[in-house]
């Protein structure tokens, strides 16, 4: 018996070219839609498939019903030796946090360290995308940013103020892979319950709680309950935190002004983020650094195992090791993704995006 | 029928007063040892208890087995306008970080934001006394540490190659209290083990886990277990993370490296710190930031209660009320520590403890 609807691959110059014709189609500019058409394709290509090509309806979406500034004035508003804030005009968030991470760069080439943060950005992608930016040019990249939509409350609170408000760093190696860390403050990430509804699956316990505190498993239910913050108060205290620092900081929204850019399409987000960069050249040798990484990861590795366990992996491994595959053999695409890419290409009136 | 063993109380000066005489007994130059004395007193005021001066006994175990040095050139190897790497020269790490904390402070406030480490440090105490100092001056507090026994394996793993590394971070508000966040990467704090351990009670699951997996409850067992991080492999992710911040980027020890402080009184720690100072002037109108904050804390205790739960608090609002009500009335001490510190006096030939 074979397979009857085996997974579409799609190559990553084919991803990457398909999603910048959509952006031209909607009045971005090449350079600009070329820019997040990278971004949103490198999102895939390491398996972050909830923040790659499967937003594009939506960012389409909200570029048509003029919820997005597509002729943006991105600029700098505030400025000083180790740190600025990005006023993103409402563009497309990838515009706003690239401008973001690469002034990030060059003052912490001068000043050892800088923090760059955005307000009036929008949703971005992935928030390891920009933390390893940085590692290139040997730093250390860690990101903060505010989630596009409220689905935590404060603990013992009903009252959704938060969102699953994620944390990235990235830490150079030598010859191991970059170590990267990117993670919700919640338990589950709200698309990973969109996912188990769609799959028509149960969520595991610890995931959300309904209005009585009690468990709740049917991610069809979801909008009666609130996500769970990591480790109970402490994931509350994060999520706060990331908030307060990507949001409050920069003058983007945060609480109750968040906007719910899954049922909002139009009133502009005021989306904040912040990356800081850590220049390693300031604290020393780099060499001595990333032997010291090098050899933290391999004793991790080769540390002895519980029971069950194959394997120990450092974080951002899998995402490598993916990265890597998919570069060579194209990036698997999920058929009803596909079907609804096909959609959006005649929507649009634009070649299809071409499968390998 | 009256209470056998009342709590004693001691005032904060008087704890102070007898911390200080303690520290220059065993060395200490006093205007060293009256730093560390208000730094731990300030400990117990707002009830980090288990960083307070029940720590002195070790300390003083510490210093007279020479693994402190007690006339240390606490002094700064890199600089540059936003960064430095303090080498604390094996001291009592209070004044290695307050040193680093208040150089993060004048950088900051010509860079905007400034990061200091620390290597050659020791333990100094709770995370939030130093994300707590910047607060004074208009700027936010991020702090970072490298704990000092490794008591957390990766995820998976058994080797014991990480430790409970935990983050801090203090906000400033306006008529509200800063908001502090001070979290052990791990669900608990070994010390919160060995607190368990002492009043002969059972830890519930999720705390720690054995050589199989399973779960680990009688904390008398908890060498033959391993702490459990927060969040599962984001726990580790994340105190994995900080002790390379902390830790391997100042070229403080991380890894197999860890002394565990608890059963070597002799061999240098080689401890790492960082402290992340960001000054909010840099970024706007103080105030507007300060009134945001107060919206939000003010939004988050408003906020719909879930069943039974009587208050949602904010991080650090139990310490704030803690510190104004021992400040005012006393702090509580436990007989038994009393009794212990009653030895060390005598075991020192100095002035016990006065208690109110």
């Amino acid at each position: 018996m074979t397979d009857p609807s085996p997974t579409p691959i799609v190559q990553f110059d084919a991803l990457r070219a398909f999603i910048s014709r959509a952006l031209v189609r909607v009045d971005l500019p090449p350079s600009d839609a070329e820019v997040v058409a990278q971004l949103m394709a490198q999102a895939d290509l390491q398996g972050s498939d909830g923040h790659g090509v499967i937003r594009l309806p939506q960012y389409v979406k909200r570029i048509r019903a003029g919820g997005i500034n597509t002729r943006p004035n991105i600029r700098v508003v505030q400025e000083r030796a180790a740190m600025a804030t990005v006023d993103g005009d409402n563009a497309m968030g990838h515009l706003v946090v690239s401008r973001a991470v690469d002034l990030a760069i060059v003052k912490a080439r001068e000043a050892g360290v800088a923090w760059v943060g955005t307000r009036h950005s929008n949703h971005a992608g992935p928030a390891s995308l920009y933390a390893r930016m940085p590692v290139a040019h040997n730093m250390i990249g860690l990101y903060f940013a505010v989630g596009n939509a409220n689905h935590l409350p404060a603990w013992g609170g009903m009252d959704m103020l938060l969102s699953t408000n994620p944390i990235a760093a990235a830490i150079p190696a030598g010859v191991e892979p970059e170590i990267v860390l990117d993670m919700a403050t919640t338990v589950a990430a709200y698309g990973k319950v969109k996912a188990k509804a769609k799959r028509g699956e149960m969520m595991p316990e610890g995931w959300m709680i309904d209005r009585q505190g009690k468990p709740l498993l049917d991610p069809k239910r979801s909008e009666e309950g609130f996500l769970l913050p990591i480790g109970g108060y402490k994931g509350y205290g994060l999520a706060l935190i990331v908030g307060l620092l990507a949001g409050t900081l920069q003058g983007a929204a945060m609480g109750k002004d968040v906007v719910d850019f899954n049922k909002d399409s139009v009133t502009p987000t005021n989306t904040g983020q912040a990356i800081l960069v850590i220049n390693l050249e300031a604290f020393g040798e780099v060499s001595v650094f990333k032997s010291a990484v090098d050899t933290l990861v391999q004793d991790i590795r080769a540390s002895e195992r519980l029971p069950g366990v194959d394997r120990v992996w450092l974080p951002g491994e899998q995402s490598h090791a993916r990265r890597q595959a998919y570069g060579e053999h194209g990036i698997p695409v999920a058929n009803a993704l596909v079907t609804e890419l096909e959609a959006l290409a005649k929507d649009l009136g634009i070649e299809p995006m071409k499968l390998a």
